[in-house]
């Protein structure tokens, strides 16, 4: 399901733990507001080759706050959460299972994005290996082994690319990054500017 | 006011709007739950030789949409902003003035500090200059010329030096960035983590 125009667009990776925060909350959110979400994942790796950007928990000083940062803000938001071991790690695999899923079960796709999200942020589970995207798919009801070949075809390849470009086109670069009637919000702490957009319609 | 162990620590630079949304909230949060805010303007340049980071508004995609961030973040908070012309600036006239008031009055200190940012983001006056900055302080009854001497004294200069270099030691890099009983909040998108921080002693 590629949203309608009364969508809320949802980018994010999966190795971003902000992301997850993001994921467990913005459903929720627009169902009150009667908006539904398209989930986009996509590669943050691919936008920081043209930005220059690094995963913030490598760098200086910020990189200890971030993680100290990430734990407050999964009390402060009443989710669980882990540092996962390794962190972050490459997502394509899932990414592009999403995709397969979404196109012919958008419900579904859901549920295993959010069962990816919380076998890394919760259960610590290594989400760039293949072997484990499978068995998160078969805990949601998908057959790992179909999933498994049907994520190296290269329509699904073409189609992560495809997305990471739009999103560089589009000037997306975070995770999260939510994209409300052509306003953009970048951060789960952007949830309360998010709530009143959907509140006043614009503020 | 070197503030005491109860106070909360508020570290600032005055070319930084987010820093001027924290400067007009946390004296007012903090006196809700008792607490007193010592105030540290300091020179995120000397941070950024260290961390490699660059000023947001400079990066690419991040720039645009912090442009776009720090307008709508004013707005939800209530607070008049203008984006200053030039933007960022140096601000070290204005930081190590406040030092020397601070050494003899700090509630004047403090309105000093209130009334560089508010030339800055919302007059929109070149507060790198010193005749702009002798004129705030003409603004709140310090004589500009007395204070213009003040700040270009050895003690002083070696002052605000050893603020950036306390800075840097623990690690503090950002703008607004403060600490509560040794806890780090980066951002006045903290904000609501800061007032959870204070009304529950910690979560």
């Amino acid at each position: 399901m590629p949203g309608t125009a009364n969508s809320i667009e949802f980018w994010f990776d999966f190795s971003s733990p902000y992301g997850y925060f993001m994921a467990e909350k913005i459903d929720a959110l627009a169902a009150r507001y009667g908006r539904e979400v398209a989930w986009h994942p996509y590669l943050l790796g691919a936008v920081y080759k043209v930005t220059g950007g690094v995963p913030l928990t490598g760098l200086p000083m910020k990189g200890e706050y971030a993680l100290h940062d990430i734990v407050r803000s999964a009390r402060y938001l009443g989710l669980p959460f882990v540092v996962p071991e390794p962190f972050p790690v490459a997502t394509q695999h899932a990414a592009r299972a999403f995709y397969h899923l979404q196109d012919t079960d958008p419900a579904l796709a859901r549920r295993f994005a959010l069962a990816v999200f919380r076998a890394f942020f919760v259960d610590g589970h290594d989400i760039s290996s293949l072997d484990t995207v499978k068995l998160v798919a078969e805990s949601v009801g998908v057959p790992g082994d179909e999933l498994g070949a049907a994520v190296s075809a290269d329509a699904i390849k073409a189609r992560l690319k495809a997305e990471c470009e739009a999103a560089l086109a589009r000037g997306i670069f975070g995770s999260p990054y939510v994209v409300i009637d052509g306003e953009c919000f970048w951060g789960v702490d952007r949830l309360p500017q998010i709530e009143r957009w959907l509140e006043t319609g614009g503020f």
